[in-house]
């Protein structure tokens, strides 16, 4: 890792990032925007197309290892896997990242966001809310969702073809897995708090919803916003803690 | 298999069945229980949350082979591909695992539990039902579908990349036919019984509903509990018999 | 194929069909019949489950090389990869084997079969029908949407890892691009005739139905039988006719 | 490239465009002409129906590497992979192409062409049209897309597996991530303009519409044609000169 260019470190999460919002926004927007093409495609739409923005925001970032997540990036740093400047520089550029995809996402629908008169549900397409507002159980959902996200990434490290935070080391095939575990874990974990199971995914898009001039646009929900922040950290550390034990790699 | 050590390979199975109930679990949850974000998200897509649950279970027990199902096990034991004692080691773990996935799907789905007003939905996160009851034909059905789970991944073993089975045999890419039979079994054979395949997978959960402190919880149905374990275990040994057979594997 | 075992061969091709129509006319029945856990699923499920029987059908008949569809193994003797023998015992398995496969699909859904009050329903699980009846353009549509099935296959030889046809030449993970192109298929060419396009899996289903002792069932509907057993030898060999001209093999 | 057949390599690009947009039109025509087995099948079948119509396209144009998309046949020209011959010769394959696959893909739906009393219904399995007319902000939404969908490919580059643009450079597993790709981009970026993101698969098929002599068919839509060609060019442009600078492929 002492050989990775610093700018190219952070412009790699940045691009990944953004991408990981342009396209998980964007499934949002479609489901759930007054108007679109995609209006009333379901759940399971909305998982899909989450997990095909991991998939392209992997495939983009490939010189940082594709972590995207701060969650992810706090269990490499456990692992030893990064350094504490690495870490740092990540999720700074996962947080401008995340921002950025929002705003894209925010341009590609403009219309539709014009369209739609329900302010909560425009906030929904930037960032996540609770079905049921109850923030001890919201972080527990959280928690687990992240931690079942890190705990089978960590997984992949005992095969030579998945390895998440190694420079270049996803290709579009392997890839694949990673897509199809966050499919899995929105369609099974996504009911009670919408799966931010990511603090950079929820936290950018929810300053640029503040920031941005949206017509008609109502609160940024800041009282809940910690939940998706620290529930994840939470969730990505104790994974990476668990998977020693857990998962013995040494022994395989 | 002799240098396998019992105890991580009892950890194993536990913690990829936790990991499979917790999701298939979560996904049954997340359609039907009250005010979920994906609330009356289909049959599709409860049979795709199946699926990569057990994707994401069998790539956290690559040490024991990743069996998570006491019908696989006792085909490997037929098929003289694991020891007694590691079948019941192996199934011993597996409904341990199954019990703690559930608790842990409960956690995640608290304030839903809560929220639901019908004890009936409330069990069906938990364990299978019939459509109609009818012990004899939805013995049937659960023997069928075990069969065909099992066969399948018998199958596998003609080719060098997919191993259950065998310790670290299966690899992130190499997980997802698994988790695509599951898929087409559960949208295929799932429509009478709920496709249990798996007596751990009814099990556990059955015994977790029952002595958990689930709010307005009804009957644990006890008297449909013999049908998705028996059924499956006649299913995957039939698929081990018929295997030499069938898929005459020295031939090709 | 001189060293091939015939017996093994029919053996093969006959557990393959059978696998495919087991689960193939499994989504369907969990789809429109009454009272079943996947009832109203929807056109993208059945899409997705007949995929998956194929997927599964392929693993199991490895022997054989998977054609599991008269109009692949016309195309295979056109193309010259089998001789005449091998096809006629092929078919023969294949029409056996979509029969056997038919009867374990209504053991299986036995209580929904008779439940379902509707005739036409019970004959939808079995066999295809036209949404309009017209049998030039029905017929027409089944020559495209074979067409398209064979002349992909044939496509796939251009490329070292998926082999149909060639004894074992199919492995887990390379029988899932099989598997997509009929989810494809059947979302995109299904719509008119519900996308037969194999003479056997609607030729031995219909014969099963019009033979076992289904409660209250109508019509089986011979008038229209030959559709989608001449449309399909059609399309097959007219797919193995133009291969070799727009795939152009021989200049990659 | 230059001991490339031209004839061939034509040939090739129209087979492969020809397949795309009898697939990709068939979804469409199945989901909502009157009276197809899936009509209102949801706009996630669509998705799927058109990621797997690239699939099945890319996989029989190997000679000319799979291109079937003037904006991807921009991006390589820019980036130097093709020569301005190649990227005349494809992009007139690719329209002669879109044609016919529309041509064929109405004769596999003429019947419910001719039921359907809905003149923009009709036009909308040809062409792509704007949910919410607004031709800056369905520019910039074409654009996006575009971007999207050229850069995620040119990533595919930095890895030794996928190769768009390369003769032979696909094969069947390979192909999968392209359908993925744009399985995502529809769910996520297709709301707004039923994502053209393919000049060719726009107007290629407007043409047929004009053409055709389809029963009870309204305007062909002209005023807005000039979107999904302009804006796609633009993307698949931008992503080419992004590449370098963004993908940094050279230091990985």
């Amino acid at each position: 890792m002492q050989d990775v260019n610093l700018g190219l470190y952070f412009l790699s999460e940045l691009v990944g990032t953004a991408m990981l919002l342009l396209l998980g926004g964007g499934v949002v927007a479609n489901v759930i925007l007054k108007g679109t093409k995609g209006n009333g495609g379901g759940a399971l739409m909305i998982n899909w197309g989450w997990g095909l923005a991991v998939f392209a925001g992997v495939l983009v970032s490939a010189y940082s290892g594709a972590q995207l997540n701060p969650a992810v990036s706090i269990g490499l740093l456990i692992a030893g896997k990064i350094t504490f400047t690495h870490f740092l520089v990540a999720i700074a550029a996962q947080l401008v990242g995340a921002f950025l995809g929002a705003v894209l996402c925010w341009l590609a629908y403009k219309d539709h966001f014009d369209a739609e008169p329900d302010p909560a549900t425009k906030l929904g397409v930037f960032s996540t809310g609770p079905a049921i507002r109850s923030y001890g159980w919201n972080l527990i959902t959280e928690i687990i969702g992240t931690f079942v996200l890190v705990f089978v990434i960590f997984a992949f490290a005992d095969y030579g073809d998945v390895q998440i935070g190694v420079p270049g080391g996803l290709g579009p095939l392997t890839a694949v897995p990673v897509a199809l575990l966050v499919v899995g874990i929105g369609a099974s974990l996504g009911g009670p708090t919408g799966y931010a199971i990511n603090p950079a995914r929820d936290l950018g898009p929810r300053i640029a919803h503040a920031i941005l001039p949206i017509k008609g646009k109502g609160s940024s929900d800041w009282s809940y916003s910690w939940v998706p922040v620290v529930g994840p950290l939470i969730g990505g550390a104790l994974a990476a803690l668990a998977s020693p034990i857990l998962l013995h790699l040494a022994s395989v």
